[in-house]
């Protein structure tokens, strides 16, 4: 498969939905392996299901809200997902960030498509910014590739962190080469890569990848600064999903243990071994000081991003009143006023990612970027209130929330009276429906999804101190340090008359 | 003057600029009082004087940057000022949020002008929608007003607060019935208004005065569903403006004390015996229900009108900034991550009064009104950073801020010149610049501009538990319960194949 | 067995240590349920044990460390844990919480032993009280049963929260008048009890528990004012044992992924029904109004008691730091700064559980009881700062926290070689060290343990509206109002001359 | 005055209480300048007179309350006042700090004798140790000095912040050498020093000062090495008080402004030209390595000292009830809880300092030391909590906090009544009770006591960096890195069976 049209011919008829999605996926020779073990079918995997559906709620989006979750795309000619447009306007990333806050309140986890959406709002302008350098036609590649990928309707996914080793040093100084990806060979056809990729959301759930550098780049890290795509089923790449906090509820049985037993996030480490990619699908080979560029357009779409957890947020605040509610004291002074903090948090964040799509900025691509400095201080506080949002939310739901008996104690012949009696909220409310809340309250806080909402919120798309550099860059201090003394009185004739 | 025209008489002439403005206050027959003092004159009174240049400030700016300070009405045909301005499209709230940044950071003080602006707005839809139900008259009578002002480019105050008494009760059971503004009586020409209102902001410097409820009224209420335009001059006015912390500071001679000798606030409470109001300024008079609905208005855009303390924190910022590196310090680590903390909260406040700009919405007058929920989580943001933003920036500083001689000493032969040894900052900074610079903070945070900065951002537009009460109103949470029971699996099939 | 003499025949020998407590809990006849299946043996299983053995390390600490582990007490004659003993100076408090914190420091888990230690010295007091209001013997026959107890070494697990089903409404008005438990009947010999006690520490683990109601009763629930012990094997007892974030992990195989597989805690559903105590071991029968002295008692001793939470602190700190030396960041500016902030947070929990016991008062049975006002102020930390340290933690571990593989990945011969390669941290360190730290910092922030370090930091000993309430009780008001009336001069002649 | 005796002439008869003490500071020839202008007799100045009063207040309490503001010395066999008093058992710093709460309490701002206690404290061991190592007397000397001191009843102020000048250089390389106090020659009677103290607290309430480094010196540092006793009328002093925010109103007239019109604090700049020590007063010279040993003794106390603003805290969160009791919403449920949560945090400061004193441990000398960790954690508290503190009084207090009118306005006949009219709350309340207790909260959070109860709370006794430098140093980080490692498993047997 040499040839980037033959990589094409399994995705000639689009994909038409939720279901064709599942179906899409079914069938690829893939080295994916879970707790040791090859996983022969991810789809039929019951722990790494709901991360599928997840997914595959993206398509469900666009079928039943095609305004939201679809759009047309010039590019393509085509109506595809939202997930595969490049973003020409502020009001395209407005309504990515609808669409992100929208799955977040369906799925209550992370849905993994923003990150290849996020590669491709960044290779199309950084394409076009080397060509324009260079000479290059990485530009008319990389359309020609997302046109067949919107026609397709198909899920790419991005592929940024590498392993980075010894934290001290480039990747040309380290002990072991392939501690960043790099190319280890061309030939006439394309190129050869090898590394590692790490934490990579939904790269099993998706059909292509784009991988690029992770940082910026000096000329002896040359070949390193490769940007590409390709199949997820390529030949040389292996997927070791990672464990998840409380994975393996999804086969204990029954549906209630998980808390959220449709949905889940996924992450994987993919490994590159000699891992062929078509010049067709090279986006970048060798042009170091534009890795820098990439990873800060990336950083600044996918920062934003993370709006997303305001959907989160709205299911784990109704989740806390639910459980109130249950409990009979939703009307309690106090618990009124820890929803309405957790809302104001949940929509502080939701209002610095907003108006870092509506103050985006055009490039020379024609690409919309979101505002850099109110991107990112979105992102940094994503990395704060979800932790406090999560904190009232257990405060709210009482201590249940981590000790309660397993649903097949409820289901147990001689215990599971003994809970429906004991466990009973208000009048009214089914002792397995009150559970149910609390259990989704643990998977968000403590359990499966607390791994999305809280760890990822952290550490996606760049650590906290990743975006205190990027706003201590952005503060423009020599500009307010002129406003002080200019009302100090320093150096200046003053206005007094 | 019972005749509104001849009460315009005196505003023939369009104000041309800030200096302009300045002579427009003068020789005016106002009652103001200070410190137990009629104040014949506030223009020529140093302690008041800081206030009137910052509202000049706003003719500043509109003629150095008139695509920012200023406006093209369509209501009155004319170039205006934009703090006259009715907002017709989101981007009219964007500029406006943008012009008050900046003289947040011309300034580093309250400018006074944004209550009369978000009066103007309100009044705008308001007496639109009571026409519209009530057959009235009211709209076009205010539009003939704001045409006289935006033609004679004056400044607009408006007035809210009334004094409230017991909390308890309404208007009509107060012990006091003027304890809220009322109709007193009401002849042929127009109606009679008794009352006052409180922490009036910038009203000495004012040309009108736009009157209005502080909050939902009932039936019994209606002789105090009262809104009006009044000259700030206008018999039966009385003013008796606040103390500020250090106030006197600008009569101590020299400037350096006074931290920012410029530019100050204003606030007074205004009383009103018998005042006269013409019909033609009458804009409700009974109409009780829309009380509420003006004050909800009204808080909307006040409450997004406080990103003007971002520009504060501009200044703030920088002066710590520029402290930190009057002692050689600024490249210390523990300092870099303040300045960054300090600006990652002030954006965050940016963020959010800017996204309550960009998702406004069109009223059925035309007038577009701030995103009620986002422009509430603004201004609960406001009553929270500028406090940790004060805290960080007098960390940085050090204890000098409030431990430092006079200006006085500095000019004395015998402990000048020991102030000149001791004081001394890092080699090439002037002493008195480092003076000036911490006198500034002090001013910014425990002076006379920390009133503005701090306890204002606490109280204006509404104090924090006013904010928590409209979240609580607008945060759908039926919808998002909705969301976790589907989440959690209660009362639906679930979406596993 | 209706004779208490009859019921120590079981204990007539002394525990020895923590080999002799395991022993201790083989082949004891109880009815445990765990995930929908009887546990014939909970030392045997998997799941089960790791709580035991955290509580075995009470007995290790004693043999080890018998000056901080073990105590003489003059109760019963004889040195014994001092788990078992009654504070009778304040010195007796500290070396509890050192005692607590060093148990903490070894088990990064709650061991679980608390609940009892602090149910008995509330029963000391109150069964005191009681007896000199009412001329009753409860004090005799308590101080006979602790005499035993501390002779035998054995464990008392305390149970005190009912399932409260209505909250509005006292128990005698419950719909079901189990939810709280009560005594049914009585006879010649004892009194039969029936209900629940929830989130129960260590029952399982225990030999003998004291149950204690939950809150004030009023005379209507005279039959809800009762205090007792029973063996934990007493005929009509049944316990569920909950589910714990991560618990299977236990059974996964290996060690690596349970993050700290040698210690957890344990909570369970116990439930009561016509469980015999005889008189002997009966220490409140209808004294209501004692009611709600036994539990501000309690809960006073028990707030201060989570200075445990420090012990599980130092461990995450030192994870966190081993952690940042893996990826050889250590002395990178805001890692140090994070510690900083993690230990500053955890020894304020430490200063305020230690003042609260060194100023503990003595009550009339001669048993020291900490300072109530500080004992909440020290529970109410702990309900926040431990969610801001886990987060920290997180932020320093990085992602990789929650994306790891499986330690049988690790073990597989494809992907084991890759993981090793690409894990790798700094030079020196081997993988598996690494993975090992980050499973640790998972089980305590989004793991098994996160259980104990957080929510029931949250929960346990009382929610922080408890706190809040206990904190409202104490504050002295009025004292402080009339300290401002004073200095705002209000009233009094001024002390100037 | 060459010779000790002599100098202590003046102090022959104790001083009997506080109007003694204000006796004893009249009649002194001091050079002490205030606003450019020399000020002949402090007592009399109104702007400075607060603050003695505020010193005074220490030796009211020592006559009202001995078992507090007094002890027995042993030094010099005499009942003396607390704050002259080596602290020699844990019970000692235990009272230090109620003293300081209640002196806290009764003026409501810095009573300014805590730096000379805590240097009395400090200079004990330091002196003893410096003895045992080089076989020196000045431990002594010391004693003997404390002797008169403790004898005459006196106050000792305590002066240690030099100017530092370029903070990047050591004392020997500053550009101008008196940047940091300094020895500038011997002679057979004693030493001349030269140099500045900044922020000097109280000094000019003082009797005698003792001077001390600040900061760890090298050996080229030598003759920076110092600690001396002058008296504070010395030839070649001079005092330079800083202005504090709203000093002035201390002149304006009448008591109301004020705030707090009976109590201040009081900072100064003293330089230091060429005055004489006798050897007798001298009790460090030279012994640079004692430096450091002398600054980490000196913060440990002092840290702990700062408990005092839990005093003041008292005296805020009394004001805030108050003033929420004048508007007649106390029991509104949002503002019972902000009293709460100011209690929470103040009581938090307290337990910190208190555990400090209960650990201390005694040193070579006799003398006993707060627990380092504890007491700048305590002291890190307090760089945070005292600024929500005040934050939380001002929302509860409304905006009229920085709005309201002047005393003399309510003392007008044209404005007075009209104040009288609308500024009266709850029936019952007399409004100028009510602004009497808004001027208070004005005082303590943005007036004159705020720069004590802020801006003192950040800076004094080290700024929060310094703080954390000290918890790094004392964070044990080897051990809770063995901790962790133990119980991930890594590099031991494991305890399960």
């Amino acid at each position: 498969m040499h040839d980037a049209a033959a990589l094409w011919a399994d995705f000639a008829r689009p994909i038409a939905g939720a279901d064709d999605y599942l179906r899409s996926l079914r069938g690829r020779a893939m080295n994916v392996f879970f707790m040791g073990e090859r996983v022969p079918e991810p789809v039929d995997h019951p722990v790494i299901f709901p991360s599928i559906n997840a997914m595959a709620e993206t398509y469900r989006l666009a079928s039943e809200r095609p305004e939201l979750g679809g759009v047309h795309s010039d590019i393509a000619g085509v109506d595809t997902n939202r997930f595969l447009h490049v973003p020409v306007k502020p009001d395209d990333l407005v309504a990515k960030h609808e669409m992100q806050r929208e799955l977040g309140r369906r799925t209550g986890t992370c849905f993994q498509r923003c990150v290849g959406l996020d590669a491709i709002g960044s290779c199309h302008s950084v394409t076009f910014d080397i060509d324009a350098e260079r000479g290059t036609n990485y530009h008319q590649r990389f359309l020609a590739f997302l046109k067949r990928a919107q026609t397709a309707n198909i899920v790419i996914g991005g592929a940024m962190t590498d392993p980075k080793g010894d934290r001290s040093k480039p990747p040309h100084q380290q002990a072991d080469l392939d501690l960043f990806l790099r190319v280890i060979r061309r030939d006439d056809k394309g190129i050869y890569v090898s590394g590692a990729k790490m934490h990579q959301t939904g790269a099993v759930n998706s059909h292509w990848l784009i991988f690029m550098p992770t940082m910026r780049l000096t000329e002896a890290d040359r070949d390193w600064a490769a940007v590409g795509a390709v199949r997820v089923d390529a030949p040389g790449l292996t997927y070791i999903v990672g464990r998840q906090t409380n994975d393996t509820r999804a086969v204990d049985g029954g549906s209630l243990d998980a808390g959220n037993a449709q949905f889940a996030g996924q992450e994987s480490l993919i490994v590159f071994e000699d891992v062929f990619v078509p010049y067709e699908h090279v986006f970048m080979d060798g042009e170091w000081p534009f890795a820098a560029t990439l990873v800060e357009r990336f950083t600044t779409y996918h920062r934003s991003s993370y709006v997303c957890k305001t959907g989160l947020g709205d299911v784990l605040i109704g989740a806390a009143a639910e459980a109130a509610s249950h409990n009979g004291v939703e009307a309690v002074s106090h618990i009124k006023d820890k929803l309405v903090e957790m809302t104001h948090l949940n929509e502080t964040i939701y209002s610095s990612c907003m108006a870092a799509a509506y103050r985006s900025k055009p490039m020379a691509s024609g690409a919309y970027l979101n505002d850099e400095m109110l991107s990112n201080v979105a992102k940094h506080n994503v990395t704060r209130f979800p932790f406090e949002i999560a904190r009232l939310a257990q405060d709210i739901a009482g201590g249940l929330v981590v000790t309660m008996p397993s649903e097949k104690d409820l289901q147990n012949n001689e215990v599971g009276p003994l809970i429906r009696k004991f466990l009973q909220g208000k009048s009214g409310v089914a002792t397995v429906d009150r559970m149910r809340i609390l259990r989704l309250i643990e998977n968000m806080t403590i359990g499966r999804n607390a791994v999305g909402y809280l760890t990822e919120s952290l550490h996606g798309a760049g650590s906290p101190q990743a975006q205190r550099i990027q706003i201590a860059r952005g503060m423009k201090i020599d500009d307010k340090k002129a406003r002080a003394r200019a009302l100090a009185g320093i150096g200046q004739a003053r206005k007094n008359p």
